[in-house]
């Protein structure tokens, strides 16, 4: 089951609009349940590196079903899954990627959002992936 | 001079529009004058392989200011630009892709489509082009 | 909706008894509608070039819905899709993947195989396929 | 020397079966001596991100012959192989893959398992590899 278009407009509006409300200048990225990109928005004046960071944050994301941060966690210097960041084309660890699953609990897609802080990015994730139920994403097994 | 998160959402708005009154099922991309991707909206059942093929015609028409078929013509084998799809990460040089240039004449980025025959492709981009301007290239040099 | 692991699994034991009966040494790939691998299959004695070609014929037919060679009668010089294969990290055009599409219609996946002539790639993936349901995809739109 | 690809099925299906045994959903990759794709099996449900990992894992076992957990001891921050990640198209230097070696000492190839913690990876690729004989890789020089 795949985010919608439908689905990814509301989850960038709402991401949007809680950058604007930080004061932040965001990309945010969401993708399908298969890492494929279905909707992007840059706003003016983000940052150019983060196009890529936001898109692979997304990717990341749905890859392993968490959120970004947690990965980052464990990919630590001395952490069990240290170089991960290779596989899959390049991935990003650190926080502003979420799961998007929906109320019965299928993991949908992801949202990825880049352009400030990690806390702020996280923040603008957050509010963009509530918009469609929650980023708390069930216990496996999920249906993708 | 970039093209603004309005103006790429004017776009995309008048390329979907479009796309659908000629019931097609379209990717779109709109990159920047630096060729940087600015926003990308995929519909819903439209093919997965087009999102890498709009963003890189979208990327493909501001590389070199012209309509990505244009490149096409001059890339066939025999050609004086055979192979340039090796470039760059890669082009697409059939129709698809064309500039966005503002009423003064400055190329202000790309819309790249892809999702149907290349006619309905490029008839999906210039609806997108035309909501900001018009595809039509003055003269080299131009501003980026 | 997703090819599943016994979906993928009978898809390529029926292609394996076709490429025995017809003497012949392949690889097979199935990919999910996402153009994510889910099985893969190398006989003894297929040709190494082969592998990375099987994956990218069932990529390539999962990504535009139709079998690899018909994107090839378009790809050519002179044609409307020429250079296609730059797109989605390199696409193989010429026969051998096939949609795969259940008894309601859904793509639910492809296959693609490699390793003999084009005409017996073909024919092994279409038993393949046929062992699922039939690789004749209903006309736009459909489900991914 | 080169697994067969009824070898490859064999560490396949005792890889699944001891992920079932341990309800954890796997991705599972055997290649060659020559770090050539012979096998893989996705089960359903595993993350999409696994698919590349399982097979980098596979890769980077027989590329260097000694368990991937190995190497990444090895590749930490200040470690004689800091950043060996970046070689060969990108390597997966933690635990989960797994050369496999016959009866007589030779390596024929290697598993690579993606899906759960590094420590339930390792457990199913060891099941994987020991179908086949034993991953306890003999001194060098082997032959390969």
């Amino acid at each position: 089951m795949h985010v919608t278009i439908e689905n990814a407009g509301a989850a960038i509006k709402a991401a949007i609009e809680k950058a604007k409300a930080i004061d932040t200048f965001m990309c945010v990225a969401v993708v399908d349940s298969g890492a494929d990109l279905k909707a992007f928005h840059r706003m003016d004046d983000a940052w150019v590196g983060s196009i890529d960071i936001a898109i692979k944050k997304a990717k990341t994301a749905v890859f392993f079903g968490m959120p970004t941060g947690e990965i980052g966690k464990l990919s630590q210097p001395g952490g069990p899954l240290f170089g991960i960041e290779h596989s899959n084309g390049g991935l990003i660890t650190f926080p502003g990627g979420l799961p998007i699953v929906d109320k019965d609990g299928v993991m949908i897609g992801a949202i990825g959002v880049s352009g400030s802080s990690v806390d702020n990015d996280h923040t603008v994730a957050t509010a963009g992936a509530k918009a469609l139920g929650t980023w708390e994403l069930p216990a496996h097994p999920w249906r993708t």
